[in-house]
């Protein structure tokens, strides 16, 4: 059994949801559709996720909110209409939309978190006649009946762990299942989302609950690209990578999906392939558990701009006892999160993202200041993070070499080396002005 | 003014003993001498301080105690016979020592602490009784009269604030002063001893006090090397270095004198020199507050074996708020200071030196287990750093490669590579079997 997502840009309209239908019935073990909300048509296009709450605010304001309900009903309008289906559905649509509004929970989050989840619901409403107009059996079901249970956290719910036995009864289901996305209700049976982009989260619960074979992801690539292709022509596609080789990569830059979505689906080691809607022949990017290490073998090189580094010399530093706690420590009550510590002997830095410390920087140096004594602190901006990421590189001498003679040959000047923390990749921070040839350089090198 | 101190192999015996006169007297700054107990005349040889403890210890554990008197004062005996100086200092230097186990406090400690700080305090008036011979002016100064203030921590004490001012009027004396190194007195007038090789600690005090121009440490090298000699042949000499070079040197295996006994030289800006008793016309090792940085120069290349590494993953770490925080804090629950935190993006690894963890292994992998609900926890036992160390190494593209570069051509896989948190220095983990050739390695690459 496979558990197939489909992304908002392969649901937007009807020439869209025919390829998926196209794309399900292929493969007979595509059994479980989770589907997004209508994603955009076009580059200036409107999302309706950002229609519904458009609307949902007009509503919270008090305002005339027809003509922000009729805009996201007159999408559903198009879709039907290209798709042929009875009109009745419209009808039901913003019957549903307007029973969303009158009978609105005094929570605000909640009420928004209704009016936004009704884009995936109502969606998969539309789906799941598609898919029986075309002699598809196939039934749309409501997360929230299917006991698809959050936390009440509006916005930004968490699932509850009794949901993965509840939805583990869909695999029995004779049709296919059409499952809304990105969100399931609370336990008093209130609607609540994930956070944005749940729909991958969606896709993960449902692949470990009924122990998938696969979780395919269809979105608008036909794989992931070893390095990023705004900066490398035609970058090599990555056939296959691990659970922590994602994670790697995706820490600086790679943006297929979110990793935290995908949790679910990792702890049920369930293998995920990333696969296009457009080209669903391409043989896409598997993401497994594990795979056997190959020697020197890079799967792919990430960057990302944007960081600090804080800098503090003390001499004898390394003698006094909690230094470091405490240095973690200021940064914790001030809630800024760190990204790494190198540390030397007298010396310790963190390496941080800029945006964390928005506002900030004057206060956390100055505890440092005053509550570490050190003999210098500085901050320095402008520094971007490269990731050079493949399993068996712990195991392969000469790795670290090879990419700092890149770096070298290029005449980039490396602030950072960090190595050997994970096994599986290499971190190198540089000037932001350096990433891009940096890049380059050590695609050269390992790709070449 | 030179303040210049000598170590226990250069105050063994007259031979030497004249030696040192010889070199105080070529250079009219030199007006204040610290010297050490008597150590070793011949590689197996007793150290003074070793027969002052065992004699303390006889005492304390009430057995007869002549023979291990006797013992120490035939040293000083041989020393005045050699130097032929008045039979009268020998008889001195018994009532001393009877006087100290006669009149001893009921505090064992403080006990040991007198016994032991009678090793300088009467080699320094045999000392003094010598230049005065040779016909050069000289004069014993007492400790705890010339306001030498240590706190109570008898065995580890530390000097109080109010010593440097005390200390600094010795600068008026006419006659070169002779100051037995190792201890001083509490402000309740009880001789208290800093840590073991303190006589470092007092010459550092006195240089910072009477703000000398040079803090002369002379010990029985020409100068420090740049590598290990055990390691490679005929390594080359250091000139000149910084403090914080030295740091970095001393904190993989270069024992040339205890860091933390320089502290008062390194706060006050005192150029050290470290010189050669038995061939004080080599120019030594210069260690300065600062230099000019040249391009690529290495200073020194450093190792030291017996490290471990506790490796950490854990699925979305660095999304956890304060996990780094309540690692360290696991550790110094338990005692045990870390030397680096190198993390990834899931992972976080700690090195630490095997010799902290000693029987506390199994509970801090436990509580890590426990508290932090890591993925994996493993640790890794044998393994070395190295520490590649110059100013200016930060300024210097292509020192990495170099030294990576290095690594790989000898055949030596990198554990870790910690680069860019200090500016003046590379580390690198290696097993501890892959130590000696990785020295090799980056000696051929970096000195020839």
């Amino acid at each position: 059994m496979k558990v197939v997502k489909f992304g908002g840009s392969s649901v937007a309209n009807a020439e869209q949801i025919s390829k998926i239908i196209d794309i399900v019935v292929s493969d007979a073990d595509r059994r479980m559709v989770v589907v997004s909300a209508p994603g955009k048509r076009f580059s200036e296009d409107t999302k309706v996720t950002d229609l519904l709450i458009a609307l949902g605010e007009t509503v919270l304001a008090g305002d005339d909110y027809e003509p922000a309900l009729e805009e996201v009903v007159g999408r559903y309008g198009e879709i039907r209409q290209e798709l042929d289906l009875p009109e009745t559905i419209i009808q039901t649509i913003r019957a549903d939309l307007q029973g969303r509004i009158e009978n609105r929970s005094s929570n605000d989050l909640q009420f928004m978190d209704t009016m936004k989840a009704s884009g995936e619901d109502n969606n998969a409403k539309i789906i799941a006649e598609a898919f029986i107009k075309k002699g598809c059996p196939a039934k749309y079901v409501n997360p929230g009946a299917a006991g698809m249970l959050l936390s009440d956290e509006f916005g930004n719910a968490e699932v509850l762990p009794e949901s993965f036995e509840n939805l583990a009864k869909l695999k029995y289901e004779a049709e296919i299942i059409i499952f809304p996305g990105f969100f399931g209700c609370t336990k008093s049976g209130e609607v609540a989302t994930f956070p944005r982009g749940g729909s991958d989260i969606t896709g993960a619960i449902l692949a470990a609950a009924v122990k998938a074979e696969v979780y395919e992801n269809f979105t608008d690539v036909d794989s992931v690209c070893a390095m990023d292709p705004r900066i490398i022509d035609n970058p090599p596609a990555i056939d296959c990578m691990t659970y922590r080789e994602m994670r790697e990569l995706a820490y600086a830059g790679f943006g297929v999906f979110h990793d935290e979505a995908i949790i679910p689906a990792v702890h049920a080691e369930i293998p995920i392939c990333i696969k296009n809607t457009n080209n669903p022949s391409a043989p896409g990017t598997m993401v497994v558990p594990s795979r056997k290490p190959e020697l020197g073998s890079v799967v792919g090189i990430s960057s990302a701009d944007g960081f600090s580094a804080i800098y503090i010399d003390k001499y004898m530093m390394n003698r006094e006892v909690g230094f470091g706690r405490r240095l973690l420590q200021i940064l914790e009550d001030e809630g800024i999160p760190f990204e790494h510590t190198p540390s030397g002997i007298d010396n310790m830095s963190v390496i941080l993202r800029t945006s964390t410390l928005s506002d900030k920087e004057a206060a956390v140096l100055s505890r440092i200041e005053n509550e570490l004594d050190p003999d210098k602190v500085v901050i320095d901006h402008g520094l971007s993070l490269v990731m050079v990421v493949g399993e068996g590189m712990h195991y392969t001498p000469g790795m670290a070499a090879k990419a700092t003679e890149a770096f070298h040959a290029s005449g980039v000047n490396l602030e950072m080396i960090n190595q050997g923390a994970s096994e599986i990749s290499m971190m190198f921070a540089v000037k932001d002005t350096d990433r891009i040839i940096a890049i380059r350089s050590l695609g050269a090198a390992f790709f070449g």
